[in-house]
């Protein structure tokens, strides 16, 4: 993959509106393999100077999007370790690493949704909060074992409309919420189940900002907390050194007042100490233990 | 006042878009003096049906305005005690009774608000929830006093947009956020403030759904959380017997989806043990008492 093709291909995930961030986060993979083996390169250190670009210029192309963060931060890690010297042998790694991943995304979700069911069982309220892809796949492989769910609007781009559609569509009876009823709900449910966009190094849960309040109310409920997320999400990051992404303040559509500043942080980060369990591809862990 | 004349009044509350819930709720405590007065009655009992018969139609006329509810509520109470026989002396009980307490509602708020600030003192940052006169009293107080505020858009209605805008005029620095940062943003704060719609018998807190939420991540941050709150509003109720107002679903603007049950009650309850100090107009009680 010369230049030209990967700027068409770098257009190509910018523009798409169709795949959702998981999907197009496997699509990246799928170019950053194809440069592995054929982008034009002098030596393994160059190739590697060059796959670290172009794994910057895709994760830029859609900043917002957890999935593509997270798998594309991934496979830079894994490029530390490929030979510096011998070309084919660093390109054979490169791409082999790329497509390992991307096929474990595949599979983790399903495989988490998997545990996730067996361990919580038939006849289950469950409580969540935003939406993400390893809920929907709970839901699905739940969903004809009389599953009810409690869900938030998830301010302020109302996502939780999307999976309230979703649910519906599946005939399973759903309560739908502000984000500011959860702790009037949560005690109504079996258990709260958030996905993850990262876990930090002390089992830390980053996700949409609101599940710190829900884990918290949750807790104070006796009701148990679970993080559902692949392995791969698991960062070195602690809470003190994590950075929390911060979107347009223009979502929150507010007059612009002077002296008052809107603030649109998307993550927060729930301690350890009010998980349950977290479950991953590997099973359902009880007590934090890094993968 | 006769019946005529009291339909008239009571058109005058059902209609009225300009006054504020605790200034309309002062003008039905007038009515109900006048009525205590003037209504058409054989003897105490008889004045005493009709009263109660006025109050209610009066709180039915904004049923979603909890300073009318609170102060007819407070003032049916004292109805019990009036004379059965002597009429005159009953008329005269039952208007004073009415004044007293509008009276009391004045002067109330502006009490707390300067006990409040006596105790927070000046350069504080304050983190709040949902939009309450008394706590717009407060931070006319320390407006000039270097305070800073965090507050909520306080979904469905937005009602915090108005205090942002009330703050932005006093030229307070402030922090605009939605419920879901709540937890991002308490640690920032010298103390979490809230108002209340009442107060129940063990000390709990009913107001805006999501204090409870913002009572629990200030007591997680070691954050002290306040309740200012008339008197007046305590409630004999107990967390398993107070009913807890819902509105309109149709506030979520959520599409119809089968199975999907949107749900918007509007209070919650924050248990007496996630509170620092009551504010009263009588001053700041460490201690839960009954005054």
């Amino acid at each position: 993959m010369d230049d030209q093709q990967f700027k068409q291909a770098l257009e190509e995930i910018a523009t798409d509106r169709k795949r959702g961030a998981s999907e197009l986060a496997r699509r990246c993979l799928g170019i950053l393999a194809e440069s592995a083996r054929a982008a034009p390169a002098g030596d393994g250190h160059a190739l590697k100077e060059r796959l670290v670009d172009r794994t910057t210029r895709l994760a830029e192309a859609r900043p917002s999007m957890a999935p593509i963060q997270n798998l594309l931060r991934c496979w830079r890690e894994t490029l530390a370790s490929i030979p510096r010297h011998d070309l084919d042998a660093a390109r054979h790694q490169a791409a082999d690493s790329a497509e390992t991943l991307a096929d474990a995304s595949r599979k983790a979700v399903t495989r988490i949704a998997e545990h996730m069911a067996g361990y919580l069982g038939s006849r289950k309220t469950l409580m969540c909060h935003s939406l993400s892809s390893t809920l929907v796949e709970v839901c699905r492989v739940l969903r004809d074992r009389e599953l009810r769910m409690i869900i938030t609007e998830s301010r302020p781009l109302y996502e939780g409309r999307r999976l309230a559609q979703t649910l519906s569509e599946w005939n399973v009876p759903t309560t739908f919420i502000t984000e500011a009823q959860m702790g009037l709900f949560v005690g109504k449910a079996d258990a709260a189940l958030v996905g993850a966009d990262r876990l930090l190094a002390d089992g830390a849960v980053i996700n949409k900002a609101g599940t710190y309040l829900l884990a918290l109310a949750a807790r104070d409920r006796g009701i148990p907390f679970y993080a559902c997320c692949e392995s791969f999400k698991c960062s070195d990051a602690t809470p003190q050194t994590v950075t929390l992404e911060e979107m347009d303040a223009a979502e929150l559509q507010m007059p612009d007042w002077p002296h008052v500043k809107v603030r649109n942080i998307y993550f927060d980060i729930t301690p350890a100490r009010l998980v349950s369990a977290w479950i991953t591809e590997e099973g359902v862990m009880r007590v934090w233990k890094r993968s």
